[in-house]
């Protein structure tokens, strides 16, 4: 038990503690602010979908420009969520479970990075696997915490 | 008159010209995405204006922060403004006009890159004036291509 509340604590710490992004005038704006970011990552991740997945020939220059922007976009939406700021397509479970939603976050944001190393690379193959490796990250957050 | 009509086929054809950027699968993809895109912008552009206002003190790390996304995510809305994807905030003058719009894109642009280049030097005064020239980048494309 004494875990579970320092880990929380941490958890509700690092949604306090994104100073330079994280001041919203209204919790509105933080909601359309996560959406916005979540949705435009999504439409960039989704172009690397298309090449791994064969609907469109792979272009290894703008998968790394998609995957760029990925690492990018991955790291805004998270300072939208603190206090306050409950809604939109939120489970409650981001605000009950802050240290989970954390580690998701990181375990987004790191799968990010190797997903821009392996577009580097050039190699479809290589691409493939850190993008399938990325899905199960952002999968396993909506699980958890996107309202179906 | 004929320069009018390349001015505006220049407009039209960079408008389709962005192929790593431009795929949606449905007009509405579209514009959730660029309203998502210049959304999130105007958020980390109005925190550099907080602080250029005197609303927050100046922190010219989280200036220069935020002026880095804002270049990023300046690059991002127009590919979404193709052929068949006139609708949202948009008005019809976007596509009626497209070498006018394009040409406010690109002065955007501009001014988002001597804005991270003014966020750079740490001097608030020079943030400033880059950051009134893009405000003015902003309003003239909103006066013209946006809805009230």
């Amino acid at each position: 038990m004494k875990l579970i509340s320092s880990l929380t604590l941490a958890g509700a710490a690092w949604l306090l503690a994104q100073p330079a992004l994280a001041q919203f005038a209204k919790p509105d704006q933080a909601i359309e602010y996560r959406q916005g970011a979540l949705y435009v990552m999504g439409q960039h991740f989704g172009r690397i979908g298309a090449m791994v997945n064969g609907k469109v020939p792979f272009d290894a220059a703008a998968a790394q420009e998609n995957a760029d922007l990925v690492v990018v976009l991955a790291k805004l939406p998270w300072a939208a969520f603190g206090p306050g700021t409950e809604g939109g397509k939120a489970k409650d479970e981001v605000w009950k479970n802050p240290a989970q939603f954390k580690e998701g976050n990181e375990k987004l944001t790191a799968a990010t990075l190797k997903l821009a190393a392996a577009a580097k690379t050039g190699n479809l193959e290589t691409l493939k696997v850190a993008f399938g490796d990325t899905a199960a990250a952002c999968k396993s957050c909506h699980d958890n915490f996107r309202q179906k």
